[in-house]
């Protein structure tokens, strides 16, 4: 906790910058690293990561849903100016998540991309597992008016306790949270892809997105990851106590969820499944440019 | 999503200061709204509110857990410069927190207070229930310090995946619940000392810091607090299945929790619920001042 003079990424040497230019050379090596990544890309890797990203998306809900809608974070005349609260702290918390690096990974996508300071951390060689001409995909507009339009006001509570910077720093953790998950649809496609390309051929050269969606559509593994999501706000947001079986039975606590669990498998049913589908339909129309 | 202008908390018109002077101003009405607060503030209310936070610092360690160590956050040559990546990472996401009104609400405390910028949202009226000449009571580099170097390590698996924005980022939710839980030992003592006044005022004017420490001190009431978390973290870290019980029970996957419930366990333990003492017998030392 040093105090002066205050540390800030402006501070750091320009000349990180040239690590710009050694990542730009090492994208000649794709093809070859395309080759290597892609060994660690798995159908059964890519359950894993959704799996354990309902979890984060569940907390981020239960964590939102403490304080009340809060309508002055979204209303720009509280600020006196054009834009809101939310939308402001947003684009400043991710122009200091990018100097930190956040954005390197290419599984982070900022929603507010224009003008985004450089990373300042050197580039970390984030396994690119992507297909290039597919990789560029992007729904954040989409969720962020599905986000504050439509689910909001379903799992909050009316009314103001004051709290606008949490409730924006909460909401921007739901969103990341979301955009990673459908985003993700991207390593899905790829994954599902390279499993069965064949399978997919003939619907990309045909630019057929009917047919595309289709084949990824597995109704009743798309129920299952709805009832599992479903338990999961059960599970999660349960007031815990400790009753004599000391079990952590979801069954025990049924009226006091902090976030009502038809909610999160309605999120899932009506928005997270269909957006990552859409992001793997726009992803495989590109597989083959 | 507007492109241009990017909007920023700077360009808010600066005679929003103004309302400063009305909060000042509204200090000379303190009087009256402690009494009016303190109806709110009672020894079920601040139980409720120390349960709740359990909640939140359990889901932040699990979160904290989806990366490893990443030590490169932590090390200052990373940028090749005097201070690391958490560090910088932690001030300029407090800045923007403060512009947007963070640390208006009395219950969130900066880590790094120095040099932050003014809140330029209009003042709210928080609650203004702690004691003035008691308030200031501060354990934040306690906090900073026992969560680098002796908690980290603890519950994160040892390696490097390069996500090192993400990891500052989630160091910070633990820290900030952390900080709040911690530093609700104010409201805890404020609450009790209302409750029973008699009781603490010949310690406080003896400044008797071992007599009131036994004061504050249920040893029972800790072990259940204790228990209470440990159990949080095997039921909210668990892989969740659709079993065939489907009932959420925290014996089903008892190898799998995302952070060793004895670590929570201990964490409250040795961490949290000492220093939330500490800060309910500093904030007591100063409640006659």
């Amino acid at each position: 906790m040093a105090s002066s003079p205050t540390p800030s990424f402006s501070m750091f040497p320009r000349f990180l910058s040239f690590a710009y230019g050694v990542l730009i050379f090492s994208s000649f090596c794709h093809c070859r690293r395309l080759q290597d990544s892609l060994k660690g890309l798995t159908l059964d890797s890519v359950r894993d990561f959704l799996t354990r990203e309902e979890d984060t998306i569940v907390f981020s809900l239960i964590e939102r849903a403490k304080y009340p809608y809060n309508s002055p974070t979204y209303d720009p005349s509280y600020l006196h100016g054009k834009f809101s609260l939310v939308e402001i702290f947003v684009r400043e918390t991710e122009a200091v998540q990018a100097k930190a690096g956040r954005y390197q990974n290419p599984e982070e996508i900022p929603f507010f991309p224009n003008n985004l300071p450089l990373s300042l951390a050197p580039p970390y060689k984030f396994p690119q597992v992507l297909y290039p001409a597919a990789a560029s995909v992007n729904v954040t507009k989409t969720i962020w008016t599905m986000y504050f339009n439509d689910l909001l006001s379903l799992f909050t509570t009316r009314g103001n306790d004051g709290n606008y910077a949490l409730t924006a720093a909460s909401d921007l953790v739901c969103l990341q949270a979301l955009s990673r998950r459908i985003h993700y649809g991207r390593f899905v496609a790829e994954a599902k892809y390279r499993d069965a390309p064949q399978d997919y051929n003939p619907a990309i050269r045909a630019q057929d997105k009917d047919a595309l969606m289709k084949l990824l559509t597995s109704e009743s593994q798309e129920e299952l990851v709805k009832r599992r999501v479903k338990k999961k706000a059960m599970v999660f947001g349960q007031d815990i106590t400790l009753d004599e079986n000391d079990t952590g039975d979801s069954n025990s606590n049924r009226t006091n969820y902090k976030v009502d669990p038809s909610i999160a498998y309605h999120l899932y049913g009506d928005w997270v499944i269909p957006l990552t589908k859409l992001v793997e339909v726009e992803y495989l129309l590109h597989r083959l440019d």
